[in-house]
């Protein structure tokens, strides 16, 4: 089946939001053996219109995102309708459903909010659990060779709930004849996609029979192998031969999901004592349901000060290595984890930019410590030439890294 | 000028990464009174030349990602040079800057490198400062009545700099004579759009002067105008008088920013307590460049038993109270505060879920206080009906906006 997303929205085209729906979509329809082939995104206006004329033909699946609330620049709803020659019609279910969230949430019911519960005649009704528009879908050949067609609300939290819990299902159906194909994405850490390459992704592809990709994150490359389940079987080992302990997940699992898990099983904890990634080494590990029993506490001492009060670390071996020192990251992972009593304590301080370097530790150092019960403390000093926000990632992305080495030899 | 972006990568189609070259082109072009009006995400394949021959005729300036590594999958940089027809030519400057790059981080120059240093004759290169494939650009006319080209590398951390050093100078002087509009977003926070459609929106979009626009986020909405400056300077009093204390900023910039700068304007500090939220909300403060004037210490308490620890608050009252409750958020944030020594505490307990809810307290609850010296101490207790990410967001965001009214009015 030929598949393709329309996006609308002015605020996608002028970069005021991120569209993370092809990435959502392109990975849910991936697990159907579907694989999208073009996604547009085009303003609210009648490029809606004309990219749909255009897609329609092409495809034998088609989406749509955004343009279903109840504001002026709104226009998806009127569009389908009409190109699909089919009137809006009040619907009281969905009247009832925005109703009744309204007054949990204890918010009036506007008039200009009645033309979110019109829908087209004849389509199948998606109700909005998180917000108000509903989506839905009108099934094939309603007009002569039209394809299947889903509307979907624009904000992710609308949109993803009601695709699991209410087109997963038709869609499951619509899909049931596609060619089995899977995919394996290997997480890799420590490592370029060139060498990642060389070491097997060259033979991989010339073999033939898999689809070879590689896809440069922080720190980690994800290489992917596309193809039927029992040659991906048969090559995996080969992979993990390959490429050994730099494989963090075969399945996409991020770095954080592979850290708690393997601490939860392991019955071992962790605490966390951030400077310069202020926050987000916790976030990322406390983003994962269940992190609660791995993770009770986590320490931000972004100031000198702060790592005196809270870590005890004296003032005189922060003025005479400098905050951003090897010995402070050993200073600040060592009194982390005897003050939380953990089994790990990650501690990270560096130059997240774009001030405060100088031409012994530029923008960009940054020291990463690892202590652990009855382990030495491991130190890594890293230079990440990035700038602030790509710097915090990359940091927590190393020491996250670090903590699962440990964990693969203890 | 009509402009186009051609996404390459079946990373973005497979949901692998997200997208976010059209918002951060989109932000940018429009600085310069250029805007997209189409964008196209392709597979890496023969697609990458069908949409290439599509949009050439359409515009007047075409920006093309991806595909300029050095693996197999990488067609983007073949496919350019020969739809112009002009020769792949090895650079030495190029060379150099990859060899030097190679040396700083003590990796060795692979053979399988050197395709990244070949560029179209006639090319104007683009240097890779945090990476290796150089970007290009080739001006309109090389073959009859073809638009003006940019190429850039796939990565973002690489992509960015790159546009802003080198593309947009040369932007600049292109867009020269375009027409001069701007834009007002006004990010509202607590009311949502169809009340602020009612208050405003309606009103100017019957003007006929200016395009209005709205984007629900978390917990805000960014609420869009577009047209002369001129037009732009008349109505911006009457959007503040009729949302007034709801207007975060009116030139895009994000909560935390504007909470950060307000701090440093007024000497004041800020300390943090999360529990639910994990870190997250420190991390979007010291996303700001220069929060280390403001923000020297957080505290992640997620366990009982590390609100006991770090900020002394009895067992007792996390036990009659429970720990998501509005005692135990004033009893962080106050204890945050004394502890601190700072301005201002923000504190926020809830339940993120999947799991933990109870009837009477759903997942989605959360309590979030605010204390700060001499004032009486604030609480703010929430549903959020979001799954767990997002409810991190929402909830931070309320925090952040509960302290943004507090600092308006002191």
């Amino acid at each position: 089946m030929n598949v393709e997303l329309i996006n609308t929205g002015n605020e996608l085209l002028l970069g005021i939001t991120v569209n993370t729906h092809l990435a959502y979509l392109g990975k849910r329809l991936f697990s159907l053996g579907l694989r999208i082939s073009r996604q547009v995104t085009v303003p609210d206006s009648s490029a809606i219109r004309t990219t749909l004329e255009e897609a329609i033909p092409r495809c034998d699946l088609l989406f749509l995102t955004g343009g279903l609330g109840s504001t002026s620049d709104d226009l998806t709803r009127g569009i389908v309708a009409e190109f699909f020659n089919r009137p809006l019609l009040p619907n009281t279910e969905v009247h009832r459903k925005i109703e009744n969230r309204f007054t949990r949430l204890g918010i009036p019911f506007r008039k200009n909010m009645l033309c979110q519960t019109m829908v087209p005649e004849g389509a199948e009704i998606f109700l909005n659990e998180y917000g108000t528009a509903p989506g839905f879908y009108l099934p094939a050949n309603l007009q002569p060779r039209t394809p299947h067609v889903f509307v979907l609300p624009g904000p992710p939290r609308e949109l993803k709930p009601m695709f699991e819990q209410q087109c997963l299902a038709i869609l499951a159906r619509l899909a049931a004849n596609e060619k089995h194909i899977d995919q394996r994405i290997f997480s890799v850490a420590g490592i370029g996609e060139t060498l990642i390459e060389e070491k097997i992704g060259l033979e991989l592809s010339q073999d033939g029979r898999l689809e070879v990709g590689y896809c440069p994150r922080f720190n980690d490359v994800e290489f992917r192998l596309i193809g039927s389940p029992n040659v991906l079987e048969e090559v995996t080992p080969r992979v993990y031969q390959a490429l050994g302990i730099h494989i963090v997940s075969q399945n996409g699992d991020s770095l954080e999901k592979v850290v708690v898990e393997r601490l939860r099983k392991k019955k071992e904890t962790l605490t966390t004592a951030e400077s310069c990634t202020g926050g987000l080494l916790a976030h990322r590990i406390t983003n994962i349901p269940g992190s609660s029993e791995v993770f009770s506490d986590g320490l931000i001492t972004y100031s000198n000060q702060a790592k005196s009060k809270w870590l005890g670390i004296s003032n005189t071996l922060i003025q005479s290595h400098g905050a951003v020192s090897e010995e402070i990251a050993r200073e600040m992972a060592e009194k982390a984890l005897s003050l939380s009593g953990t089994t790990h304590a990650l501690s990270l301080t560096g130059i997240a930019g774009p001030a405060g370097g100088s031409p012994t530790k530029p923008v960009g150092t940054v020291f990463i410590g690892l202590a652990s019960q009855q382990l030495p403390t491991e130190i890594s000093g890293k230079l990440f030439l990035a700038e602030r926000e790509s710097f915090k990632q990359l940091a927590t992305q190393t020491a996250l890294d670090l903590l699962r080495r440990r964990l693969l030899s203890t």
